[in-house]
């Protein structure tokens, strides 16, 4: 079976469920009566080969790593129906052989969307206002009034037409930003935004943003997508910011653009390599804010993720149909345009 | 004539015009074959008490000083007809001299609504997402992955029921969080907050607040309004922000609740004394955001002032309404619930 699946094969009486990571949600102990759980660390390669062939459902609680994609041979022929991620992307998970596979893969579609969005919003403020050039200031004891930008009325350039992505863009229009939401394809007409462009516009609308937004899904088509090319056709004044994954931008592009003056500033919360390595030259690119990958983690975070796991795990085993089913092909969960409830 | 004044007397053939301040807008010179502009820094005592029994009206460009209540005796019974302020408060003009003159008092209401609401704004998603703790973290090359807060769902007391609090409210709003806003008097059936509670109900929404934002006018009755009584009654990880005047706070109330985390954070924009003098404990009191005085000026602020100036100039000229007209006895322009359009 090769083509998109929209459910998972149906849960056997008392199914085994793989917890993939080092500190899995406590909740799970709720399982303990219906399903054997089984672990494994996201290092421990053996324990996960040695598990994984056992496993009708999987859960990646550590989304950030490929050990899935590294012990998935071992499963042979008995893959398991369904694999979960705690995670919004899918990157690590949509590697051929699970593409292929007849596993359904779910994802967390629905926690990180208003986290994230506040976050940008903040950040497009903070950098507008230089809240870290008076916090500098603040350091030295130094009063300097400065005049800084009004964000009413500027524009804004929101690439990934997800949810997270979408909410990215609602909120920052709530603020008073102009919103071109760009996503895999055209689609006009759409409730809340109108025209949503497809990627091929991105080289036409970059020139008028005065911010530029990265919430797109990593897969083989967005890789690399801010490069030097892209940089180029910012104005001077803009600002990028990556909240997606970290190689969706070339990096050294992205410092050469900052270090030359091509944008005026960016903020990462993704990297290619994570943590970020600490001789790594992002650290003090002027303009540059790092942040930890933490823009969607907001407290109890990890709470709503084994929610949201358990209640699809209980989908599952009373043959209801799953949420979040991801189009593996897509590399995402195609979207129902409207707003969440 | 003591009673509140709705209009200036009309204007002669060609008005002498007096500009207090030491760096007025080029947009003045527009008014040249119209009126005879004449000018006084702030601080020149003797120029100004020179020139103000000529001047029919009173440009006050430099709002925070106390030059004209010094130079006012010098008028006499010549008192200008109209005073126009470029700022939002108008604390400093309201002395019992002026407010007794037969003076129309206009502010500059519909200026610094949306950048002082943007500030807000910006400044609570930093606070609840740490973005200063990140930049320390990020000068020390540090990842330290944490969770940090949702703004949606948490609740604020904005006290300041004007242009700028209603703004502020409404910006919050639309990140999701409920609002409770705070005015001098009660009003029921607010088009946009419902209930406007009066501030003498301020103790009891205190301790129901995530965030405090004081966008209030000083005036004798809000002098010192958050004490140590009403940060006693916040909650401990409640978060202040002033950005209305700096004597609505005691400052070493503030300083007291931030050190002994009676209160977890808060961000001062104004204060008693402007510029901060190098030594004050507040630049380093932990948790506390320092910026000066600069919420409101975006760029181009000061063109909008000069032309907001010069529009009512010719009201006043033509003999139509003047708007922005200040209760001298509130101390405060008296507002239309509804948003401005």
């Amino acid at each position: 079976m090769t083509g998109p699946e929209t459910a998972p094969r149906a849960a056997p009486d008392f199914p085994t469920v793989l917890v993939v990571g080092d500190d899995p949600p406590r909740q799970l102990a709720r399982l303990n009566r219906r399903a054997r759980v089984l672990r494994a660390g996201s290092a421990d390669h053996r324990a996960l080969c040695a598990r994984l062939p056992l496993a009708d459902a999987l859960l990646v609680w550590d989304f950030a790593s490929d050990a899935v994609r590294d012990a998935w041979p071992a499963a042979g022929a008995r893959v398991p129906a369904w694999v979960h991620t705690a995670s919004a992307g899918v990157d690590r998970l949509v590697f051929p052989e699970l593409v292929a596979a007849p596993t359904v893969l779910t994802n967390a579609r629905g926690i990180f969307e208003q986290p994230v969005a506040e976050y940008v919003a903040g950040l497009v403020v903070a950098m507008a206002k230089d809240f870290r050039g008076t916090w500098e200031l603040q350091r030295q004891r130094r009063w300097r009034h400065r005049e800084t930008m009004r964000v009413a009325g500027t524009r804004a350039v929101v690439v990934g037409a997800g949810p997270i992505g979408r909410a990215i863009a609602r909120t920052l229009a709530a603020l008073g930003v102009r919103i071109e939401l760009v996503g895999r394809t055209r689609r006009d007409a759409d409730p809340e935004f109108g025209t949503v462009h497809q990627a091929g516009a991105l080289a036409r609308l970059l020139p008028a943003a005065d911010w530029v937004v990265c919430a797109a899904p990593l897969t083989p088509a967005s890789r690399g997508m801010f490069d030097a090319a892209a940089f180029a056709r910012m104005r001077p004044s803009a600002r990028f910011v990556n909240v997606g994954r970290g190689p969706l931008v070339v990096a050294d592009d992205l410092a050469e653009a900052l270090l030359t003056g091509r944008i005026a500033g960016a903020a990462l919360d993704v990297f290619e390599d994570e943590p970020l390595d600490q001789d790594h030259q992002l650290w003090d690119i002027p303009g540059l804010f790092v942040s930890p990958h933490m823009s969607a983690d907001t407290f109890g975070w990890q709470d709503e993720l084994a929610e949201q796991f358990l209640a699809n795990y209980t989908r599952w085993t009373t043959g209801a149909p799953l949420f979040n089913i991801v189009d593996k092909r897509l590399g995402y969960v195609p979207v129902d345009p409207r707003p969440a409830p």
